[in-house]
């Protein structure tokens, strides 16, 4: 934190991250001139010691540095281009403009295009989606994704570096759009994850078993994921009005994943399935709350109030099922998301780095993650040697634990798609690599 | 119509498929002595003329012929064997036993097994499940399907032959075992179709299309399909309380194909998603309800009373949509359930002949389910030469209609898992065959 007064910021979007960002800046010594639509964030914004702006263009003028922080694409649009005192019309000459939104890749290129059709091509612009949640963004620790030509990359790297984490500023190469092909591609991760959580805890609770028990066998287990671990305390105490991460956030997300899947004609089994199981959370009016709360689509009624009737041998054998369907979505997440990440031509190593350390994280797709990336690059000895499991192994563990939903009735959206890739998959051979197998369902 | 005396029949399970089996066969002068354990049902059928029986012994003992109609395995394995009072240890010697119950085919098979072992290898057992519902069974006109020992089906044909239509008596080659399996891959077809006309009616409501007119387009489509015409009629009345074909008997003809999946670890991409979703509707307390009331997990109002918003050109785009989804899905459900009958060795012309004849049904099947035998043959110029779309062109409708859905929020499970099988497909090339593409995927 400096006390030397830096330059001056335009900043739009003040929700839970924006703003959480914005203080964040004005805590290093920045100006920031903030707007937003709604006025109690505003006041809010003025309270913690930012210039409230009257208008987008007045957030904008004078500030060789801008962040858009709004919800979509759509939001963003409208604030940078069509509203009639828009952003991009009142930046100085050279300014910075940061999208940090999350929105397609294609999106992010359009914004490039309507700069130079607008005769703004001085304007620098970077494609910087950020992940992390709104405390980090408070914190100045945030993971940002960033793309951009080199000499916007560099004038804007001290604003970037002020909002996240040393460790997790990535720079990824290949211009506007891999900054959001980066998050989307994360996303893929965490949409199918958080989903996971759900369906691993719900299936747990009507199996008989104690909610506390799975959380302390998963973590630390291969069915472990970052996600499990954030969303399972909300959902032992059903914290999800409004909870913390709304569930129109990860929709919103996974909407960008399934629309681009649409655009590259790309297959990704896994997280279209658990788009369908949030459209139906939305449906029932959980779009709001807090996307833990997805538990209720698998066991309605409270898991602080469920009397577990499992104990012993039959309590291990169920616990460890549940790891391991845990362990087997993942892996089928890891493949799709890394499949993805090659077919956008993301730097892969890059992007297993960055996942490893943020959000999308999980024992899966560190264990799995590297083997899978070799056998994309035409790897053979990987596909024949399993590192750890064989594909037969893991369609058994898979088998067991459909076998197990079906008898007591329970929906296991995931677990299902899951056995069935790995199935598609099995019929190239059982005993090669789980890993390998499954990723090369998608051919490069 | 016969006025003579013919032989007695014992008869278990009088509920509405099995009452209406049993008073058919008493129409045509057979005594039969029928049990059932809801008192109710075998007072009804004494009124009708039949004669109820005091145990399942009681109605086994002295006939020659026995139909076993109960709801499950379970419940058949307790009324042949395990009852204190069984039908098995009752029937005469060389008695033809006739087990109607839609059962897993390896259960039939222990059935035979367990007459082996306790020495009634005398007794002549045909595993024949039925189709059609209780005013088929009532009308002698079922679809049967038959598997047996030449001795056994010789003896039994009279009675399957009162059973059946003339024309819908299948005697599927292969022995016991067969009956049951070809049950089951009708099944894929009828579990599948059954919630794609939801997904249809409810994607079309959320559309704002009139849904009589979506009625009116799609019969005589290439997206018609037998399970759509019979249901689309009760979802337009709300006909659901309690309907004719309850959520629980097609979910438990689904947990028998999914349970065989796992045992053959034969993957079955479409009809376990359905399985999923109709299970959800379980939780929400749809399962005595008709099937056809799974339209309100897409739309959950009265389709009678939705306003239709869309005219003229965009009515006709939309209509053209949800007849090309519903054709994209059944395409799968058609490649699904012809690899799933090949896998368990069955006749493909038989199966194919069977279902464009029953309640399984589509345009689509009958379409491409010819060019997918073949396929399944190894002839390599359907693969090539489109029959009439290719893969690209059937990829291209589903990418719109999953985009219309993405767009108004609507789940399309059964939708967007088609499209994902056909984009996993379609690395294979898009210029191919649909047809050939889709059932490639399982390799044989």
């Amino acid at each position: 934190m400096s006390s030397t007064q830096k330059e001056s910021i335009g900043f739009c979007g003040l929700g839970a991250m924006g703003y959480g960002m914005a203080t964040n800046l004005l805590k290093h010594g920045y100006i920031v001139k903030g707007f937003d639509v709604y006025p109690p964030s505003l006041a809010r914004f003025e309270a913690a010691g930012g210039v409230p702006a009257s208008s987008l263009a007045d957030s904008a003028a004078g500030s060789m540095y801008y962040v858009c922080m709004v919800a979509t694409a759509v939001q963003a649009q409208s604030a940078l281009f069509d509203d009639e005192s828009a952003i991009v019309p009142a930046l100085p000459q050279g300014a910075v403009l940061f999208l940090c939104s999350t929105v397609p890749a294609t999106y992010a290129q359009s914004v490039q295009t309507s700069l130079d059709r607008l005769g703004r091509s001085d304007i620098l612009f970077i494609d910087c989606p950020v992940s992390g949640g709104a405390a980090r963004a408070a914190a100045g620790t945030l993971s940002i994704m960033a793309g951009g030509s080199p000499a916007a990359l560099e004038k804007g790297h001290a604003i970037l570096a002020t909002m996240a984490a040393e460790t997790k500023l990535y720079i990824v190469d290949g211009g506007i759009g891999q900054g959001s092909n980066m998050k989307m591609v994360h996303q893929v991760l965490a949409g199918i994850q958080i989903l996971a959580a759900s369906e691993a805890m719900g299936l747990a609770a009507r199996m008989g078993l104690d909610p506390r028990k799975v959380r302390d066998k998963v973590l630390g287990s291969e069915g472990w994921s970052w996600m499990f671990e954030n969303r399972v305390e909300r959902m032992l105490v059903e914290d999800f009005y409004p909870g913390v991460s709304a569930l129109t956030i990860i929709l919103k997300d996974v909407g960008i994943i399934t629309q681009m899947a649409r655009v590259y004609q790309f297959p990704t089994p896994l997280i279209s399935v658990a788009e369908q199981v949030y459209l139906q959370g939305l449906s029932q009016g959980f779009g709001p709350q807090d996307d833990a709360g997805m538990v209720r689509m698998y066991y309605p009624q409270p898991l602080s109030q469920m009397t577990a009737t499992l104990s012993g041998e039959d309590e291990e054998i169920a616990l460890s099922k549940i790891v391991r369907m845990l362990a087997g979505i993942h892996l089928c997440a890891a493949a799709e998301a890394i499949a993805f990440a090659k077919h956008v031509r993301l730097p892969l190593s890059q992007f297993y780095e960055l996942a490893n350390d943020a959000a999308g994280g999980s024992a899966m797709f560190r264990q799995a993650g590297a083997a899978m990336i070799k056998a994309l690059e035409g790897d053979e000895a990987v596909l024949d040697k399993p590192q750890r499991y064989s594909l037969g192994e893991v369609v058994e563990h898979m088998l067991r634990v459909n076998e197990e939903a079906a008898k007591i009735k329970c929906p296991v959206y995931l677990a299902s798609a899951a056995l069935n890739l790995l199935l598609l998959a099995q019929q190239g051979g059982r005993d090669k690599s789980a890993d390998a197998s499954v990723i090369r369902m998608w051919k490069q």
